[in-house]
């Protein structure tokens, strides 16, 4: 079995525990992680910073273990958010920063567990971060900074804006591409007559419709609102398009095509290299709640935090942080129309 | 420009018309045809076949002209074949055979016109034939054979099975792929943050989404009926995919995950090997219909007919044709419920 040099691992010590002691075994061979440890409870005694990457039901008691420790930097990697951050914030006395934020790596491989470990599996992905304005932004910032080490791109969205685009790009267009295969071989005579017919558009569009269920159903069910609210979108929608398939005219249809085309151009392979960058500057009240303004501010965007830090003086603080220059105009106007004074430099 | 050595035209002479002067000059360049005609009228007389690859809505009239010319076999390419075939048909004598099978090959390039033209572009695809009662059976045979030279599988059915057939596998996902861009483009706040918390599910299935409208507003017009009806089934079943989220259990949505796994097992990536062959043999009454019943069977069947001749006597004929031994059964069964005598052999 190969063991892997961590690249971007200098300074940081991984201790992993998992109920598994054979998984775990495994996962200190591949050099996914430096020490075992024995229980929950051992592996989060004394850390800085704790990703509890279990499946959605079991999240919030493993980050209660790990917040009672002291962590203080506390995430998931769960693929539904509102829940999960609400249970935990709900646990957290009132007034107090949250030490949780929420997590959502947009990558993976084909390997279950340990076996699909990968030091480069997020290099250049996606990584939702969900901060709230409960929040604390030292815990936001340090898990903002281990996430950015493994090479991936931070996007910060609110816990419900997350689950309805997961439910729109993720979750009902797998159940799409399930129902695409059961109608499709329903209305045909025979399966392999059917499949003989089927070009590469079916097969792409079907392609998720081969994966074992695993963690499906839980997400389905963890995440209902927001798909069933997604699905009658896409209903709404091919209903409408029904009308004009039935409607018979050509120059609807074209412009029907045409538009789905122009939506998506530019749909990136990967998130796009940064650019210039922009440093912006401002100072902000030292109240909660300031992290997620601005954070979900970026999310809405999609303006990637390239770095984020706060410094705190007595008449409260600064916020600094460095921006895609892409991006810079949109977030400045942003923060300036919910009343904070930006100053912002090329990097 | 490359010429081609075209590899299985041995003994068959390619001649071309192009209503665009360059275009054919550049198909005689490059070895896709071996003499250019300076009309259609011309192209088509002597000619012992002809395929016909023009819009749909221009297959008919230039079928009619290869026709009157006294083409023995002619076919098309058209993506939609019931209402070409039975425009063709309706123009010929009652009880006369048509020497028009329609065809559809399953596969195309990303460049257009002659400049994707390619030897191998046919190898290992599926070819459907749509006979009907009317073919004529030695057009049929003559049409097989020059698709199978090129490599290509033959699959026959019925046109309007054709028809519905595509109108589910590539008609129907092609509109909810440019659906699903359409509303997850509405339903974000932002394109990048859309774009960068998709995943390869969705880029899968909005592919098709991105190609130029090309011909599909015609397949559209041309096919309404059948597109609307298996969007029809299509949203029945998501209706009924939606209760089923709706209704947050979790063993439901196992089993519906579950089933749409079963049922796309095997979609093989191209046409699979065709194996172990068996040859088939019966006498037929020499009446029409024959051909198509037999062909039809078999493409219900998914089975691949590798062979397939007719031999002529005073009190009738022998069909025989081959095919791979794994359908061999589900075939000669249904030969049999339908009257046929046969008799098989391995080969």
């Amino acid at each position: 079995m190969r063991r892997w040099a961590w690249p971007s691992r200098a300074g940081v010590v991984v201790r992993g525990f998992d109920q598994d002691p054979g998984c775990l075994a495994r996962a200190v061979e591949r050099g996914a992680v430096d020490f075992g440890a024995g229980s929950l409870a051992e592996v989060m005694a004394g850390a800085d910073a704790a990703f509890v990457a279990v499946p959605v039901s079991g999240v919030a008691p493993a980050v209660q273990v790990a917040l009672e420790a002291g962590v203080a930097a506390v995430s998931d990697v769960g693929s539904v958010k509102a829940a999960v951050v609400h249970s935990v914030e709900a646990a957290v006395p009132a007034g107090d920063g949250v030490r949780f934020v929420g997590g959502h790596p947009m990558a993976g491989s084909d390997q279950d567990g340990v076996e699909g470990a990968d030091p480069d599996l997020f290099v250049g992905a996606t990584w939702v971060l969900t901060p709230t304005e409960r929040t604390d932004p030292a815990a936001f910032t340090r898990i903002r900074e281990l996430v950015a080490s493994v090479g991936a791109d931070v996007v910060a969205v609110d816990p419900e804006m997350h689950d309805s685009l997961v439910a729109t790009v993720s979750h009902v267009p797998h159940l799409m591409s399930a129902t695409l295969m059961q109608v499709a071989v329903e209305a045909s005579p025979n399966r392999d007559t059917l499949f003989r017919l089927a070009a590469g558009g079916f097969r792409s569009m079907t392609r998720t419709s081969h994966q074992a269920p695993g963690i499906w159903p839980d997400i389905f069910v963890e995440n209902r609102d927001a798909i069933v609210a997604a699905l009658d979108h896409y209903l709404a929608a091919l209903a409408e398009a029904r009308e004009l398939v039935a409607g018979g005219g050509r120059a609807p249809l074209l412009e029907f095509f045409e538009h789905a085309r122009a939506q998506g151009r530019d749909l990136p392979a990967r998130s796009q290299e940064a650019g210039p960058l922009v440093e912006l500057a401002m100072p902000v009240p030292d109240r909660p709640g300031v992290l997620a303004e601005v954070t979900t501010l970026a999310g809405r965007h999609g303006v990637n935090i390239v770095d984020l830090e706060i410094t705190h003086a007595t008449d409260g603080g600064v916020l600094v942080m460095v921006v895609p220059a892409s991006g810079a105009d949109a977030i400045t106007g942003g923060l300036e129309s919910l009343g904070y004074r930006v100053t912002r430099r090329m990097l």
